[in-house]
């Protein structure tokens, strides 16, 4: 992808989030916005916030005059414009629906780019060259162009140095699952935070404000981590699934993962360490 | 406590949250805020920022005309002003002091105020007439009046109505312990929150963000729940420690307790339930 098409993608990019974001802000805190209007390509409940949201991301694309596919969770894969589609779109149009529903101060959007190189190749999460995270609630853009570096509102970020769990911030998806060796994790920390917006506690492990993020749920869509995945490597921060695997799951809406996201390859060691064989 | 007194005292608290809010705000989002400086009277690290709130705190309250015993995080118990106390304040200057340094947005201030009856009759938890928490990055503003509602922003509050475990929405504390009976809870409910925030997070079962919070850990202090305890209680949630009693600590800043907090009585019995005999 040159530098030209990067621009490109990475402005329609921001324009769907600026309009995505406008369209929902209506129904930020409203109980309406979490009504559950149908089931979503990914097979969980689309609510009416989502569906907005999407729409929205499908509307300000439809006015592009190149051609992509677009990931979406509701919508599942779909061409949008004529010709031959440059590039795959991963969006997760709002991360954090229930916290947007109630308020709670993390939900946002989260879109990558991935260029279609040849198209008998599976595009996989390797390929993603743009990744962008907002959160709404904050306004705070998080983005990663490959190679080029991750950034907070345009400022260079960088993880954290911590090299000592037991001085660890983790985020850690704990709920609606068997415990197991997790709760040995959940011990070792410093603290613990559930925000309920993965794509934004991702970003946060990449400019330090988490050390660390876990889930071994097996239940990650790509269109949570497609674009945190770029900007948390672009930053040096440790990325793998839940064997220490480097992730490289082909971009769909039906793909699911476990993740350990770490500031460097010390602490994801000793994560790995106390959650072997689990 | 009369109309006219509790109206006073809850401007003194108006004035000393907008006070101590602008004396830390610069250090928001700043690493050096984290910095620790001592340790508190009650044994727990203050930091830099922790630091500069209940100083500014201190200052406003050194400006009141009237004499109280301010309880607080650092300082322990002091009496402010001249002549007999008439109310004891229960302060933590900044509920999510970590969340505050890292700009995660949810930390702020709880505020309680108790009036001093009869010298020689400890005054309890159940003596508070006025409790407000702001959340600082939000700017909403909780509070409660004994025996006039719960208030946000100075609209009527209430709880979820919400009657079935695996529909609720929990925050819960669950880190640096033995889970114990408390993974049969996880696994129970349909979501679960770590926000770090605890004045925060109760308030937010007030109002129906949260259905329930727990933390059976016996580590909260009476500070940290002091104003959200009358909140809970103005909008009629149920609020006990984790064997099901009603919370009576008297009002000091070493005592520490559970605490298990629900939406209505029916959430609380399932919750109860579940953790019998832990």
């Amino acid at each position: 992808m040159n530098e030209k098409d990067r621009e490109f993608w990475g402005e329609v990019c921001q324009d769907l989030i600026a309009e995505s974001q406008k369209a929902i802000s209506p129904l930020i805190g409203s109980e309406d916005g979490g009504e559950i209007v149908k089931i979503g390509a990914d097979g969980t409940p689309t609510t009416l916030i989502d569906n907005l949201a999407e729409k929205r991301v499908m509307e300000v694309l439809g006015g592009v005059d190149r051609s992509l596919i677009l990931i979406s969770e509701e919508i599942g894969q779909v061409v949008v414009g004529n010709g031959q589609p440059e590039v795959i779109m991963v969006v997760d149009p709002l991360d954090g629906t229930s916290n947007a529903v109630k308020n709670i101060p993390a939900y946002g959007i989260s879109v990558a780019v991935a260029p279609i190189l040849d198209k008998k190749v599976p595009v996989t999460v390797k390929d993603i060259q743009v990744g962008i995270v907002k959160n709404y609630a904050t306004g705070d853009i998080y983005s990663a162009f490959k190679g080029k570096g991750a950034f907070i509102n345009g400022l260079n970020i960088k993880p954290s140095s911590k090299n000592d769990l037991s001085q660890v911030s983790l985020g850690a998806y704990v709920y609606r699952m068997d415990m197991g060796k997790i709760e040995i994790l959940c011990k070792s920390v410093r603290r613990m935070r559930i925000l309920g917006a993965v794509a934004i506690e991702l970003a946060y492990v990449a400019d330090g404000t988490y050390d660390a993020f876990v889930d071994v749920r097996d239940n990650l869509r790509i269109v949570d981590i497609a674009a945190a995945k770029l900007i948390l490597e672009e930053c040096g921060c440790t990325i793998t699934d839940r064997f220490g695997r480097d992730l490289k799951t082909e971009l769909n809406v039906l793909g699911k993962t476990s993740l350990i996201a770490t500031c460097n390859s010390v602490i994801h060691g000793e994560i790995m360490g106390i959650l072997e064989g689990m």
